[in-house]
């Protein structure tokens, strides 16, 4: 019990650090990616249409590193697979 | 009892640390997409109801990634998932 | 007691780290959009009129996003959902 | 005794963490917009009187940020939320 | 006592982290306001008493929250609202 | 069983880091290489088709970095191989 | 006595970084202001009378953040409010 | 079994540091080069095919660092060199 | 004697952080200055004869925070106010 | 046996920042050479064939700074030098 | 004797810092203003001897900052006057 | 030989930082040098054979800086001088 | 002799951060100065003469800050002042 | 026998630290020179031979502040004058 204990307050610590910096480099990220969206669409009003698919598959590779990191998290923290060893 | 402790104490910190990372990292990236709109909006003043939509997506985008990190924070809280394993 | 003492300290932490990078976050954020529609309005002036909804919707974006983890470190404060575990 | 000493120790500093940040932000925050309102209005000075209220209303919406930090952290000086599961 | 000791102890730490952030950005900010003040008045010599009032209000904009951080401080150490709960 | 909690425990740790990290880190590049791409793709029309496979590719590089990396921790974290000396 | 020496000692150290932190930011603030006050003078020398006064007002104001720091400061030292509960 | 140990923990913990330190380098440093990329042949069409298999080199050459250090950590890993000393 | 000897510990550290900031922070403030007034009194020789007391005058402003500093921080060495209360 | 362990824990961490260190300054290095061949090779292609030898000279030395720490850290892994006087 | 070795550990330290941090802001110092002026006497030669005893003046400024910081540190290290109290 | 091993620890500490610190600096040295090599070659095309062997002696001069801290450090691993003094 | 020992203990370290810092600051110094020179002297040849001893004072200004700390950091090594009230 | 290994210790964590500041410093500092030194001699390549004594002498003046801490550095591990009060 000791040891569950141990290893999952750990875990929890490890589940935050890795969510909380990638949702900062996301948030960052797709911001980026948006703000020049804005500003090509902007600039060329008849690229607009043609440019949106592209923003949504790029703010989709950025955030598809971000749920990734989630899912890796959430796994952590319902099945633990560290704990396997420990009984 | 002591470990449901120790396992909810670091799990608090867990969700301080990432929905306070996330919400630095959203109101700025949020920011720079509202200032970037409003320049361009302000430039070409014909734009701006066509842009309006796309900012309220990249927004939406960058938003979203607040409250998925702010809903894993809240999961955390209620039902913490790392304490099945310790009775 | 002792349980319910130490959850709570880390829990006071974590809603001051908490809001804490949520306010200069959202500080920032604002002031960057603000100072973005002043530079636009003062160069446009028949635009003023036509930005400052915009201003006020981006902003409360922003701010939307100080809110939320305002409210999420008020709900931690008076009704700690970690405690429920701990009798 | 002793558990009330401690909640209260580590609540007065999440506070000064809390109130310090805010203000750090806010400060900047507000010297950023005042000074793009000088510029602005230096460079269309008829435009100086229309511009006002607009600055204080972006002084003012960064302002709240800080003060609602403010109002945050003197609640939980005054009426500490957190104590109340500790007797 | 010595439970007022460790209050009063980390209340003091807690207001120097308060008003040392604030001192900091509010002296940087007040400087930012200044400068652009004194390059604008430099450039439109006939705007310079215009904008003088303009630059107070600004300057004590950015100086309300360094004061109120100061006197949140000075009340935390005269009379510290924590140590209600302690007797 | 001690040892293994305490190697177990320092490996989640690593894992945190190490995903963090690397997400941070791609995120941010995705983000540059896509918002290069946008400008890019707005200034000549008539490349936006040419370069979308090159777009792809190097996020690909990008992406590959980050998903090594999640490979390597849970590869760390499903069959742990610095336990295989610890019995 | 010990809780005598134990405030005095954390007082010290608040102290320090109190006026160490407005002491970095009101040297670099007053040496942006006069450095922008040495340009505009060279580029409008006869400007130069009419913004001196200026400048001191705004390092004034500059200077005022960290005296008042300062005597928050030596009001601790000489007469530590946070002791008055101590007997 | 408990210098083992020992080793094996502090071992995990500098192949997290390595990983992710490498990780988060190559990731900034391939985006870098990709996004300089697409900038070079939007502008110059005609160079496209001539300048991809310089981008593939020089990403090789970035991602060959992070695989090295990559391998030197699994290395570490699966027959950490230096328990051979500890039996 | 004992608690004598941990406040003074306690005051060097306060009085060597404050004296390191307040010296970096002036040492750059300083040459921030001087070298805009080379760069002016070569561009505009004529001026420099009316340049150079401004100089001198900011300068002394800059130093004079450092001074102030440097006299706080020997006051406290020979005649530590913080001993009053301790005998 | 407890001071091999003892000796090969910190050997492990030295060599972990070590080539972590090395790894993320030779990963950005090699990025920015390439990035500014990239840009060169463009703009003069004429110049491509003349200048890519150059390119993997220079991403050689900087390769090689990476390779000497890697060899140093394999070095200490596999034979300790350290070790020798401890026996 | 434990009082004094206690008190001369931690002034050493302070010394350390103190002079350390001062001598980084005064060599970076003098570099900007040195830098400065040979850039100012390389694009007006006439002006190179006007230049140069201001250039003296600033540099003194700058070091006199450095000197009083170590002053003060040696004064520190030869007669300690916080051992005043200490017998 | 505890006293030994207690020296070795702390002296493969300090070979690792001193190593990792020089190695991230040459990195990024050489890359800066070449970049700019490559630059210039490519804007002059017939001073490319001339610059190079300037090229080698700059690097030489970076890369000695990196090759003379790691002969430090191997010479304190081989034969560390500190131990002369404890037997 | 365990004051001694303990006192040399720190004033090493202090030694080790104030040598450190100086030379950091110093080399970065004069690089800065130094590449300033050759632009100048490249961009005026007939400068070059009347501004190389300007160079050497300035380089001299700054290493003479460098010089100054090695100094003092060697009389702390060779007659630690600090010991004379500890026998 | 305790005391000289404690003193050597922390000895050898400061030449560490010393050496690894003045190495990073140094190699930045030779490529900030040596890129300026290629950028002008590839625009004015008839200043080459010129420039290319001057090159060495700067080089040689940054160059001697590594060495001059690696000669501390070595002097302190060969013949630790620390060590003399402490038999």
């Amino acid at each position: 019990m000791e040891f569950l204990a141990q290893v999952q307050s750990v875990t929890v610590i490890a589940i935050g650090v890795m969510i909380g910096l990638a949702a900062i480099g996301a948030a960052i990220g797709v911001a980026l990616v948006g703000s020049r969206f804005l500003e090509s669409a902007a600039r060329q009003p008849e690229m607009m249409n043609a440019l949106q698919p592209k923003l949504f598959v790029i703010a989709g590779l950025v955030d598809a590193i971000f749920i990734i990191t989630v899912a890796v998290g959430l796994m952590f923290a319902f099945a633990n697979p560290l704990l396997a060893v420990i009984k």
